[in-house]
C-alpha cells in the first residue's frame, strides 16, 4: 500500500472516521491516481468530474462523470470505476441526480448509515451533502481539509516521478526563452514558441501557470504575457508552473535581454546565492520558516520581496508545506519544494526558482536548468 | 436596468425569493459583469473567486477574493464591491472563514433573516450553505440552478457585443488553420501558430476550448492537438471555443490538405448546407428541437451524428437553447446560438459550425469566416 494511503488510513482511524469523501482535484488525485483537465472551466455537463469513496474496510470506489471515461486508465488498481450520466443530446441533463444517485449506491453497497465521513467542506457542492444527509441522517460530515493539506506535504516515489516529468517540461520552458527572447518579438510570441516547447514533449495541452514578462512589468513579479515587444536591455521574468497527469513542476529565471549594469549583475549573483542557501537548509528536521528566514536575511538589503520564500508542489501549486515566516512546519523526507527568493526595484525585478526535494541526505534538485541571467 | 436583471428580479418575485447568493462564474458573470480566469484549475487560495449576493430593496454586492481586486474593473455599476482575505505570506491562510464572514456581513447588512434564498446548490460549495444556515436558521435555500440556466438563454446587448468579440478570435483562428496548415507540421505546431493569432488579437492568454485533430482522428468528431504530423489529403478538424472577458465564442470548419474524393467534397457540401438550413430556421417562435431536425434529416442518407445539433452559447460555452432532439423550447429574440452538424465516415469526420443571433427577422451570423474545405 502506498505509504499516503496508509497515512490517510491511519488519520482517519484516529479521528474515528468511517470513510472519505473526496471531491477536489488535488485529494482525488493524491488518492486515486484521477486527475482532470480543467483549463476550460466548469464543464456544462458534470456536476464535478470526479469524486472518491474512501471506507474503512471495503474498497475505493471513484465515480466519473462518463464522459470521462477514457481517461480512466490512471486509476489506480484496486479502485473500482462507476460512471454517472453526464453528456446526452438525446433527452435533458440530469448529471445532478444521476450523480447523487451513484453516490447513494456506493454507500449503500458498504452498509454505512452512521458514523463520521471526512469530507472537503470548502469544495464539496451543497447538493452533494445535502441530499446524502436527507437519505442517511445519522451521518456526520466532519471537515478534513486542513488535514489532508498536511497529509499530502510529503511525496511517494511515484509521486515525485510525475513531478519530475513536470520539472523537465519547466526547464524546456527556461531553456526556451533562453533560445528565442530577443528583442523586438512580443511577449506573446515568445511565449507561443515555449509553449510549444513545452507542450510537444508533453505531446498534448497542458494547464500552465506563467510569469512572463519584460521590462518594467518585471518590477511586479511577473504576470500574462502581453503583445508587448521585447526590448535590448529589457529584463525578461520567466515562471513556468505547468501540470503533466495532474503533478505541478515550478522554476522562475530572470534574463537581460543586453548588458546588465553591475547593480542587477550584483542583485542577480545575490539572489542566486539566496537561492543556494536556501537548497542547502532543505534537511529533514529544519522547520519551514528558517530556510525562509536564511533566503529573505542574505536579500534584506534590497527591500523585502513581498511573497513566499517558497511553497511545496504536488497535486496542488502552491501547497504545505508553506516557506513562509510563520510556518513552523518541520521538513522530511519526500517532501517537494519550490524556493523563489527574489529582489524588486522600482524599475525592474529577478526572481530564480528551482524546485527539490528533501531526502535523507542533500535535496534532489528535480529543476536542471542553469539560472543564467547574461545570455 | 438590463433586461436580464430584470427578468431574474420577476423570477425570484413569483418564487417568492428575498435574494440570491450566486458562485458559479457563469451566473456571477452574467449579473455582475466580473469574471475570472480558471484556466490553471482551483486556486489555493480562495474558496471562490467570488461570490455574487442580490437582495430585493437592497444595492447587490459582490465578495472577491482580494487577489482578484485588480480584475474588479467590468463589476456593473451600483454593484457594491467587497473583498475576503485570500493569499497572505504573513500569517496561515484563512480563506474560508474569510469568506463566510464577509457573506455574513453583507446578509446582516440587509437585515434579511428569514425567507428564501436562491443558490446554486449544485455549485455552492457545502461551507457556504452549512455555516450561514448555523447564523441564519430560518432562512430557506432553494436550487434555482435549472430556471438560471432558462433566464440566461436570452442576451442583452452587451452580452451580445462581448460574444461578437470572441466570435471574432474565432473566426481568426479559422482564417489561421487555413493559412498555415501544411503536411509535415505537427498537430501542436499548427495549434501553436493558431493560438498566438488569436491570444495576439486578444491582447493575452485567453481559455480555449480545442478540438484540432487530423487524419482518421477527424471520425472522432476532435480531441486536442497532438504531436502527430499532418499529411497530405489529410482533412483537418478545427473547432474553436475561445473565451473572453468571459463570454464564449464558438466555430467549427473542416479542410483537406490535398485533393477531396467525390465523396468528401458531396460530404462536406451537405453539411454546410445543412448548416444552412439550420441558421435559417433560426427565427423567434421555433422550437429549438425543429432547428435540429431540419440539419439532421438533411444529412441522414450519412449516418446520425452522435451529438447535439447546435446549443446555446454566452456565459458559458454550452447552455440554452440546446438544439437537441427533445427541446421544445422555443427560439427568441436575443437567444445566440451555434450550430454544428456534422458527418462522421468510418476514416474521416466532417463538421461546420457558425455562431449566430437570433433576432426579430433573419439571424443574425456572428462567426464571419467562410467554410472552405478545398484550400
Amino acid at each position: 500500500m502506498l505509504a499516503r494511503k496508509k497515512r490517510l488510513e491511519l488519520f482517519g482511524k484516529s479521528k474515528g472516521l468511517n470513510g472519505f469523501l473526496f471531491t477536489s482535484p488535488a485529494n482525488v488525485l493524491c488518492y486515486s491516481g484521477y486527475w482532470y483537465d480543467f483549463q476550460t472551466g466548469p464543464s456544462p455537463f458534470q456536476l464535478i468530474p470526479a469524486a472518491l469513496l474512501i471506507f474503512a474496510d471495503h474498497d475505493p470506489a471513484i465515480l466519473l462523470a462518463d464522459n470521462e471515461e477514457s481517461k480512466s486508465g490512471t486509476v489506480h488498481q484496486g479502485t473500482a470505476i462507476k460512471l454517472y450520466a453526464s453528456y446526452t443530446y438525446k433527452e435533458p441533463l440530469m448529471f445532478i441526480n444521476s450523480f447523487i444517485n451513484e453516490v447513494i449506491n456506493i454507500f449503500k453497497t458498504t452498509k454505512i448509515k452512521t458514523g463520521k465521513i471526512g469530507i472537503e467542506t470548502g469544495h464539496v457542492p451543497f447538493e452533494i451533502i445535502r441530499k446524502l444527509s436527507n437519505i442517511f441522517p445519522s451521518i456526520e460530515w466532519i471537515d478534513i481539509e486542513p488535514d489532508l493539506s498536511l497529509l499530502r506535504a510529503t511525496k511517494d516515489e511515484d509521486e515525485i516521478e510525475c513531478i519530475k516529468r513536470a520539472a523537465n517540461l519547466a526547464d524546456i520552458g527556461q531553456r526556451a526563452v533562453i533560445k528565442y527572447a530577443a528583442p523586438g518579438m512580443t511577449e506573446l510570441e515568445l511565449f507561443s514558441k515555449v509553449r510549444l516547447e513545452m507542450e510537444t514533449v508533453a505531446g498534448t495541452r497542458i494547464p500552465l501557470m506563467t510569469d512572463l514578462v519584460s521590462g518594467n512589468t518585471t518590477a511586479t513579479g511577473g504576470g500574462n504575457p502581453r503583445v508587448k515587444k521585447l526590448e535590448k536591455n529589457d529584463l525578461v521574468l520567466s515562471d513556468f508552473t505547468p501540470c503533466l497527469n495532474g503533478y505541478w513542476g515550478d522554476s522562475c529565471n530572470t534574463i537581460i535581454l543586453g548588458l546588465p549594469s553591475s547593480a542587477q549583475l550584483e542583485i542577480f549573483e545575490k539572489t542566486k546565492e539566496a537561492l543556494n542557501l536556501g537548497l542547502k537548509a532543505l534537511l529533514p528536521g529544519v522547520p519551514a520558516y528558517q530556510v525562509d528566514q536564511l533566503m529573505r536575511n542574505h536579500l534584506k538589503e534590497y527591500g523585502e520581496f513581498g511573497h513566499h520564500g517558497g511553497h511545496g508542489v504536488g497535486a496542488c501549486y502552491h501547497e504545505e508545506p508553506r516557506i513562509v515566516p510563520y510556518n513552523k512546519m518541520v521538513l522530511d523526507v519526500g517532501m517537494v519544494v519550490a524556493l523563489e527568493p527574489a529582489v524588486y526595484k522600482k524599475n525592474y525585478g529577478i526572481r530564480v526558482e528551482h524546485l527539490a526535494v528533501v531526502t535523507s541526505g542533500a535535496p534532489k534538485i528535480l529543476t536542471t536548468f542553469h539560472h543564467r541571467f547574461v545570455q
